[in-house]
């Protein structure tokens, strides 16, 4: 069975800006979809901030073991309702991956828990990313570099939490690095950011930025069930504990109530 | 010069339970304080939930080398303005050492990202901490274990991002098992969680949970200059590159404008 | 295509002992491949110390996917020119899980670079390992605990490097904990440890340790093509850099030259 | 009392290098020191590879603090008894630091069990390093990024595990990468690879270089009493179980027995 994307596009500047229009005439999100859906294996399909719950219904969500999002301009207008939803469907076992802007994104903020923050310079020079993790199942396929001749600076230091994994480094030729593809867990899901893919410049029909979401959506995807209650917080009686035990001191809660959050 | 800590008590069950007041006549913020002030190089207060603006002004926050966070029963009566401004100061260097039931509370859950669950059992079972990382800092001067003969049962799986370090791991006698001293960094600042401290047991007036905070607050100090604007993400001119670079392709930025978020 | 398993036995107190030979009659080796084979998708062969080469040829590593070690009163009885063969594999890519006493064989002593060190006890004391990481694929179709009634304790402090994942956590009938399921990666090879297996209890006869061994084997398991040379450290001449520079200051090296070991 | 430093330097290309002479005409190693003794709180001394046991008996190792190593053109003299030596001390709670083309010596990599490989090219390109660890203590007191303008490039993937922190990475003028500041802990040793330092180019007397190396004598400095035996393994007998156990199923030990190894 194929693994279920769904690809969230802010949608915002291909309709803007003729430059990205240009480059991406049905949007980024579509660009990104239709490689995933050559690559195999893979059922790719697209939803914007336009559509109505941002097109991330329940339902959408119950139905996606991989969500991929690309936001830029306007990250202050998704939802927070919305947000949360997303949030928990990670913490239930769905993967996530962020490109590029995607970094102040609401969800990726929310889950790294740090400012996620950088330098940057729109001037479209080199970057060249460097494998720094052999064998990665993202890397799959890959050389040890590859180069976008065009591409937005990102500079460190990166506010992000230490990684799990870190994969990719950028080197700039502007004179600055980036750690341009790093992993983490959240809950059950798993998530990845991958730094390249500015509006401006044809980054998504680079062959090897495809074949990097490609292998990531494989990394990420979890064929475990989805957790039914991620943040559930079990009392477990003393008249079923594991071993036998006889309750002793003061108590706070009488017999079946709630945790306290 | 001291390390200067300021305990966060939420001081609720001190005020309602009687059996709690027994143990913390002063609350539980009083007695941890007291513990620090009596260690060492360290110059601990306090302030509660009730104190205006929770008693965090960003006054109080810019003096403040450690926070340490007792809550349970008033998670959600913390306003968010107030996580806010904690989550900002811990990001910009400030140290922040979470307690017990504090794993649920907004500002952890908040650095963390994911749903900070675990499982319950009020039993004053006998729990018995492991140490898993030799010589680690927050464990100086203690055996490789120690026991505390009341406590309440947290179990795994525990529902935080895969630590920086796994200081120590705790025993039940029901039966469970507890990852209960976890270390991770969030933008500039430490954070350590330490399980034990159920408010009806005395456990802050046990030596060895002295010493864990205790050194807890020496490993969670940084004495770096806190950072002025930890979520800056500045953008850093073509003309001021720091190698020679020409702009090349299309640009969505004006020169001088800021970054979108 | 099936995922290749070497299974590596010791196979000496197999021969010694009758406690031993009545759990395990033809060997533990035997047992766990013939699990791993009923699992579906692996493809397990046994091989034992008692072998020429210790049953480990190049031929043998190179037509391995992921080798499984278990070995107890022999660990000194391993060449090391074995060793260095099993070690340069790992990096090349192959998957390699430690199973139990094995924390004291020489391949796991040289690729975790630490002690290895435990506290032990051989009493036939109950185990209960808890998962640690939700949805982990080590731990697929398992609940959130199991139980072996019998085992030989091990303790902490457990002398390895802070691992990448912690999967499980043991809780001993005696008092103790232990990290119990482990992941790291050394070069281009994954690697498990995982602690259950006293031979003169039935614990590989056990369904769920049966299927942390096979998850674990997936996981472990690398498609990519082994690495030709791991340790290979070329050299970049000025002429072939990705950026045109050119030689400044003085040289040790002549052109073409080898670099130091 | 001031940090305990040894230096250890290989001083083979001090004497048949006039290139290198000239610019450390003392010894990299005196070099090293004299900052070191410069920066406050550090009280560094020197021994090099020509000495009785390379400078490291066991007298000086209990009486260091830190251990930096410097070594290039004789990796291979280095005697295994001593290198076994040095892993001890490390384990037992010694830091240790090591520089430049160390990660081929044979101390790192025996602590790294990898293959601790990278590219290289010696044209005196610039190297700068940029901090990716905000406020980390190895980089107080420096600024985001700074340069040396005549540097070796090591280039990525560099075959080591995954650090617990990045603390530096480095951008090459000729286009690659280096993750150039990395930690790790051994046993109870704090261990820190610093990049920077070919002995054609003046690096060790360059201020932020040697602000670095201090600042990680201090971070690895471990104030904990040594651990006398940092490899065993003690038996914990049935009769002293922290809980009450009795024993059961067949035994391999007799009481009172050695674990095997």
């Amino acid at each position: 069975m194929s693994i279920r994307v769904t690809v969230w596009g802010e949608n915002v500047h291909e309709q803007k800006s003729a430059a990205v229009r240009a480059i991406y005439p049905d949007g980024m999100h579509t660009t990104i979809a239709a490689a995933l859906n050559a690559a195999g294996g893979i059922h790719a399909t697209t939803v914007t901030l336009q559509d109505p719950d941002h097109g991330l219904s329940d339902a959408t969500l119950a139905a996606t073991d991989v969500l991929i999002w690309w936001g830029h301009a306007a990250h202050g207008q998704v939802e927070d309702r919305i947000v949360d939803r997303v949030i928990d469907a990670v913490w239930s076992g769905m993967g996530a991956i962020f490109l590029h802007s995607a970094h102040f994104s609401k969800p990726f903020k929310r889950l790294m828990g740090s400012p996620c923050n950088l330098t940057w310079r729109e001037a479209g020079e080199r970057e060249r990313l460097w494998l720094t993790s052999r064998n990665h199942p993202i890397a799959a396929g890959l050389p040890d570099h590859f180069e976008l001749e065009n591409e937005e600076m990102y500079g460190e230091p990166f506010g992000v939490p230490e990684p799990q994994d870190t994969v990719f480094v950028s080197w700039f030729q502007g004179g600055e690095v980036f750690r341009s593809g790093l992993t983490w867990k959240r809950g059950a899901g798993n998530v990845f950011y991958f730094r390249p893919g500015h509006e401006t410049y044809p980054t998504y029909h680079d062959t090897n930025v495809q074949r990097v979401i490609a292998n990531a959506v494989r990394w990420a995807h979890n064929p475990a069930a989805r957790l039914a209650n991620p943040s559930a917080a079990p009392n477990v009686p003393v008249e079923t504990a594991l071993e036998p035990i006889t309750q002793r001191g003061a108590k706070l809660h009488a017999p079946g109530e709630e945790g306290m959050r």
